[in-house]
C-alpha cells in the first residue's frame, strides 16, 4: 500500500526569507529563476520566497508576477521596502535608480541585493557604501551583483591565482564584445540614454569585465589611459516613447545617443601587470564575447563567456614539450558550484550564475558574514569607470584610480 | 501609495495538470527542473504542479520531495498512480521497470512520459507502443524522453534539414564518448547490471545517438554492423549491496559486469547514407562528448554536446574561396526555445532540454495532438539497438534492423 | 677588405646522394620539395642530388624538370633505372606500377622509396617484399612513404604512446575526410579507375590512417568489418581520355567509376582495443581531415592535420580539477624534427613531411640501417586494405587480417 | 629507349637575378629558404640565384652558405655590395645596421630587400626613404620585409576588406604575444639591447602587428595612448659576451635590460575606427599568438598566426539564425598563392610568406612595377612606433603619428 507523506514543513523546512524585487525585465527574469531555483539544488538554510515584485505598471507588473512566480505586485518601490513579508531587497532597475532605492532599503532594516553597476556615479555609490556600512553596524547585509563571478569556471580561475599558479602577474587581457548595436536601425533605448545608463558600452559590459578582472587577480586597477566612441550618434526613438528625445528623421524621428558604443583603456594593477580592457556593442558577430586572459610568470588562464564551462589554463611550470593551454570542462564535482548539478559534461548556462548569487547570499544572511561583492567593491568599479571617462576626456592621459582608504 | 495585487489564480491561471513522477535520482532531479521551470519561462496552455514523487525509500523519497518541490510523496507507483491529483506519469526509473509502470498508467488513464531508453527489450517496447495506442484512442498521451532533440542546436540542425540545406545525405558521423569507467575501481552500479540496465553504453549512450541520428536525418537506420566490447569484466561491489554479486576481491568483494564498456557500429540510413556510431565510458577525458556530423550534397553539420550552444553548418553552394563550417551560436530569438530565454550569446544548459520537453509536452497535452518522440520512436531506437546486439554476437555480420510498419 | 669563399666542395661536403624520381604529378612536387630542401635545413651525412627525373611525355617532363630543379629528364623508367649517377629511385606514380618499378630497381642495385600505398594488391606488395628483402641483403635499402609519420605532431605522439602516456589502449578513432568528390560533376580521373588506383578512398586515404593507426599504436589491426559505397557511379569523361570510358551522357561523355567513394570500417586492434575507421572524398566542407583519437587507461591523444602543428594530450592521471586536453603546439626544439626549422609557434605545412622523410631515409642510408616504413609495413596495410574489401563484399563480416610471420 | 633531356637553360630559363644576402641567423635562413623556394613553385620571370653571403665570421658564414645554398661568401657587407654577380641585396641584420646598409647598396645600384623593422628610429627611416625614392628613379626597386602581409590568409583578409565586405571599420583589435622571456634567467642577446634592436617586443612585434594592421585595414594608424614595461631588468650576460654589459650577479654576470618586454596601445585609425595593439614576450604559453580582429559594420575578420591556415569570416548581412565565424581554410586555389601550392586542406606554413616574398619581389623586378610594402611603409610603421614611445614617455597622452604627405 501507499503511504503519502505531505510535506511537513514547521518539522523540517529551513526558515523563510521573504524577497521582494524591484524591476522585471531581463535582470528581474534572471533574478527570479535565480531566487526559484537555489533552494531546489542546494540544500539552503534559509528559505527563499519571492513574496512581492514591483514596477510602475500596474497590469504588466501583475503579469509579469504571475508568470515568474512572485505571490504579490507592488507599483511603489517605497511599498515594496515597507511590506513585513520582505527581508531581502533585491534591485534590478536601471542604475539611475539603485543609490535611492538601496540606500532607503538599508535605512528601511532590509538586506539588499543591487544590481550592477552600483551607481551610474562615484558620488551615489560612495553613499550607499555609507549606508551598507551604517546597516552592517545594525547587522543588515548588503551585496552587488556582479553575477559572473558565479561562472563556476570564473570562481575555479580565482581559487587557481590564489593558490598561485600563475605566479607573479604580467598581463591582465580583457574584452566584453556584443553587436547589437551594429545596426544604426537598432532603436534609442533607455540603455543609450545617459540619464538612466550613466554610461554605455562602458557601465554595461566595462563594469563588469573590471569587476571580474579585479576579482580574478585579487588586485585593483590603479590607472587608466582611456579611448571611447559613439559611431551612431542618432537613432530611431521607439513608438511610444516621450517627447523628450531630440529631433526627427526621415522616416521617424531620430534621437540623440548620450552614451559610448565602446570603450577601449589600458592601465596598471595594484602589483604593476599590464591591463588592457575593451567593452563595445558593435563588434559584428559577437554576441556575448567576455574573453579574458591572465599571464603569469608560472601560468596562464583563459577564460571566454561564449563558452562558460570551460576554462584554458596554461602551467608554465610543465616540461615545454607537453605543455599547452589545457581546455579545462568545469562540470566536476570539485569545482565551484557543480556537486549540486550535473554529472561532468552536462554544462550550466548563463542564468545559473543567478542561482549561484542567491545561495551564496543566503549563506552569507543565515551565518552573517559579509557576503562578496560588496558594495566597496561596487564602488571601486565605480572609480574605474570615472578614472575611464576622465581621462577619455583629457586626451587619455594616465589617469589614477583613486584607492579606498579602510 | 501602494496597491497589491495578490495573483488572483483563479482569473487567470491556466488549468492545471498534476504530474506525478517515479524514481528521483540523476533523471528525476533533471525532471523536476523542468517542471518547475518550464511555466515560468514560456507561457503555457496548462500549468504543470509537482503533485507526487514516487521512490521506495519513505524517508528519502521525503527527502527529496521536499528538496526538488514535490508536494507530496509515494512509496508504491501503484499508488501514485492511483492518485487523482495525477494526471501525467513521469517515470524516471531504470529502464527494468518503464514497461510495467507506463503499461499501468496508461491503463490507469493517465498521460505518460517515459525516460529513454524506452524499454529494456524489443518486446517490452512492443507492449509499450500497443498500450500507447490504445490509450491514444482514448485521448491519453504518450512521449519517450529523448531530451537531446530538445537541445535549441539540434532542434535548429532538424530544422536545416528538413529545409534541405544539406541536400542528399552521404555520412551519418556520431559519438558518444564518457569516462567515468575509465578507472577499473569504478564501483558496480545498477547501470553496470544487464537485469536492470539491459545494456551498458549501447543503452545509455547509444540510445541517445540513435535517436538523435533518425531525428536529425529524418531516416531510420536499416541495418548495422557492430562491435561490443567490456574491458573490465569485474568491478567492486559497493557497500551495502547484496548477495547476488559474485566473487570477492583482494580489498574488497568484485562483482561480474553484464554489460558493455563500449559499443561501436557502422550501417546504412533507409536513403543509402553510410552511418557510424560509438558509445563508451571508457573515453579518457571525454566527459560527455556527443558528437554528430551529417554531410549531404549541399552542406554538412557539425554538433559537439560539450559545446551544446553551437552548431557548425557547412554550405557547400557557396563559393569556395569564403565558405567554411561557421560556428552559430545557436542563442538568437529566431532560434527553437530562445525568444523566451536571454539575450544572443548568453548561453543555456543541460538541464533545459528538460524544461523544452516539458513545455512541448505541455502543449500537445493541451491541443491534443500527439508529442514526438513516439513510444513508436522508442521502439524504432530498441530495434536497432537490439540488432547491434546481434550482430555483435553474430560475428559482425550486417544485420537489418525490422522497420515499422505503423 | 672582402674575403670570397668560394665554397670547396670536395673539402667540406658530404658524399652525393643520385636520386631518380618516377612521376611528377602531385607527389612528384612533394618529393622534389623534400630532396632540394632537407640538406639545406638539416646536417645530412649524404648530399641529395635530384639526377633525374622521368615521365612518359617528353615535353611535359623536361619543362616539369626544369621547373622543379632536376638536372635530367628520362622518358622510360628503364633507362632512370639504369643511370649510374641514380643511387636510390623514388617512385611516385599510381599504384598499379609500383610493384614492377620497385622490383626492377631493386634488382638493379638502387635503393627503394616507394611512395603509398606500397602496391595495389597484396600479391604485388608480397612480391616487393621479396625483393626489398634480398636486396637488404645486397646492403640496398627500401622505403615506404607513409609520410604523416613525420608530421612532429605525429611523430611526438608516438613517443609518448611509447613511453606509456596512454596506459592500456581502449580506443582507436580514425577519419580521413575530403569533399573534392562531392560534385556529381566531378571528372572521372585514374584515382577513379581501378585498374589504375586499385581502390578509391579506401586506398588513397585509408591507406594513410591505416598506417598511421598502426604506427602510432605500435599494433597491428587483426580483424575488420567493412562497408563501402559508391554514391555517384558514373561521371564524366576528362577531354583527350582514350575511348575505353563506357557510355556517353547527354553533354559529354560519362564513364563508369569503378572503385569506392567512401570506406567505413570498424575492428580490433592486437591488444584488444577497439577501432574505428572512415575514409571519404565527399564529405562536405571537410578538405583533408585526418582526425585521430587514441584512449587508453592512462591518457588519450588527438590529433587533426588541418591543424598539424598541434597535438591534443589528456593526462588522465592528473587531479580531476585541472586536467583537459591540452593544445601542444608542437614547434618546441625538443620535439621531433623542430630543432633545425623555425622558433616556437612559427608553424610547418604539409610538405614538411617531404623533408623529413628524406632526411630519415639519408640518415638510413649513411647508416645502413633499416628505414620505416618498411615495405612490410607497406604489406601490413595492404592485408587491412584487403581484409576490409573482403569483408564488405561478404556482409561485413568481421574478417582476420592476416599477420606476418617473420 | 631512353632519351635523356639534360637541360638547356640558354633555351629556357629566365634571366638571372644574383641575390646577395647580408646576416644568416634566424631571419637569413628563412629568406634563403624563400629564395631557394620560390622558382620551384612559381612560374618566375627572373630566375634568382643565390649568390653571396654575408657575415663577419668567417669561418661561421662559409659554413652557413654551404648550409643554406649561397655559391659565395662575404665578409665585409661594403664587398658583397660591390659584387657584379650581385644585383639584389637582402637585409636580414639587427635594426642598426639597416640604414647604412641600405642606402649604400641603392647608391651603389642594387635594388634592396630590408627586413622589418625598417630601421631603429625614424630618422633612419627617412634617410632610407629619401636613398630608395632617389634608386626609384634610376629604376631600382627597394621593398621592406614584412612577411606575414604574404600569409595567404592574410592576403585573403586584404581583399576581403577592399571589396567592402566589412563595411565601415569600428574596431581592430591585434596581440602579438610570445612567452619567450617570461623565465629571468633567460639570457641577455642582442634583441634586449637598445643599441642593437632600438626596442624590445615593441619594435620586434609591434612592427609586424602595426604593419599588418594598417595593411589588411588600408589606413593609417593616425594617434596613440600607450604604455610599456620592462618586467625584468636584469639578465644573465652570455658566455663569449664582451665587457659593455654592467653589473655581475650571484651565478653570474648579469646585465641592464634596455628595452620593453611588453608594450600595450590604443589609438585611431584615419577613418576613426578604434584600434588596441599588443605586443610582448612575456605571455606564458603564448607561443607566436599574432591575433588580429576586425570588426566592421558589414561583417568581420579574425586570424591567428598560429592556425596560419585559416581565416574567420563573419558576414553580418546574412539572416541571424544561419550566420556565425565561419572558418575557411584558406587552401583552395582560389586564394592568393596557393594556385601554385597543394590540394586543399594540405596547409603551408611559416617559411612560405619568405618564398611568396621572394615570388612577388621578382615579379616587381621584372615588371619594374614598385613591390610593396614600400620604404614608405616602413617609415609609416616607424612613425607609430615613435607615437608610441613618445606616449609612454609621456604619462599615455594620446600622441599624434605624423602623416607622410606625398
Amino acid at each position: 500500500m501507499s503511504t503519502t507523506e505531505h510535506e511537513d514543513e514547521s518539522a523540517t523546512s529551513p526558515p523563510r526569507l521573504g524577497v521582494g524585487m524591484v524591476g522585471y525585465a531581463f535582470m528581474g527574469a534572471a533574478h527570479s529563476q535565480g531566487w526559484r531555483t537555489a533552494g531546489r539544488v542546494f540544500a539552503l538554510p534559509l528559505r527563499p520566497e519571492l513574496a512581492a515584485l514591483c514596477g510602475r505598471d500596474r497590469a504588466a507588473v501583475g503579469r509579469a508576477a504571475r508568470q515568474l512566480g512572485w505571490a504579490a505586485a507592488e507599483t511603489d518601490w517605497r511599498a515594496l521596502i515597507a511590506r513585513e513579508d520582505v527581508d531581502l531587497v533585491d534591485i534590478c532597475t536601471p542604475g539611475d535608480s539603485h543609490a535611492e532605492i538601496a540606500v532607503a532599503a538599508l535605512e528601511a532594516g532590509k538586506h539588499v541585493l543591487c544590481e550592477k553597476p552600483l551607481a551610474n556615479t562615484v558620488a551615489e555609490a560612495e553613499a550607499m557604501v555609507e549606508a551598507a556600512r551604517a546597516a552592517r553596524e545594525r547587522g543588515q547585509l548588503a551585496m552587488v551583483g556582479f553575477n559572473y563571478r558565479r561562472v563556476p569556471a570564473a570562481a575555479f580561475a580565482r581559487q587557481l591565482v590564489a593558490e598561485g599558479r600563475l605566479g607573479t602577474l604580467r598581463h591582465v587581457r580583457v574584452t566584453y564584445l556584443q553587436d547589437w548595436l551594429t545596426d544604426p536601425a537598432s532603436p534609442l533605448t533607455w540603455r543609450l540614454d545617459k540619464s538612466k545608463a550613466g554610461s554605455g558600452a562602458l557601465g554595461d559590459l566595462g563594469a563588469h569585465v573590471v569587476d571580474l578582472a579585479q576579482y580574478l587577480t585579487g588586485e585593483p586597477l590603479v590607472g587608466v589611459s582611456a579611448l571611447t566612441e559613439t559611431f551612431t550618434t542618432e537613432r530611431p526613438v521607439p513608438e511610444g516613447s516621450g517627447a523628450w528625445l531630440g529631433s526627427t528623421g526621415a522616416g521617424g524621428r531620430l534621437g540623440p545617443v548620450t552614451v559610448d558604443d565602446a570603450a577601449l583603456f589600458i592601465g596598471r594593477t595594484a602589483s604593476g601587470a599590464l591591463a588592457s580592457f575593451e567593452a563595445t556593442r558593435v563588434a559584428a558577430g559577437r554576441k556575448n564575447a567576455l574573453t579574458l586572459e591572465l599571464n603569469g610568470s608560472k601560468g596562464s588562464l583563459s577564460f571566454d563567456l561564449e563558452r562558460l564551462n570551460e576554462l584554458s589554463f596554461h602551467d608554465h611550470t610543465e616540461p615545454a614539450a607537453t605543455s599547452g593551454f589545457r581546455r579545462i570542462l568545469v562540470t566536476e564535482p570539485e569545482h565551484p558550484y557543480l556537486h549540486a548539478w550535473w554529472p561532468p559534461g552536462h554544462g550550466l548556462g548563463y542564468e545559473h550564475t543567478f542561482v549561484h548569487q542567491a545561495r551564496d547570499l543566503v549563506h552569507a544572511l543565515a551565518s552573517g558574514e559579509q557576503p562578496v561583492p560588496t558594495f566597496e567593491d561596487g564602488l571601486q568599479v565605480q572609480r574605474v569607470l570615472a578614472a575611464v571617462e576622465e581621462s577619455a576626456a583629457k586626451n587619455s592621459v594616465y589617469t589614477p584610480v583613486p584607492q579606498q582608504t579602510s
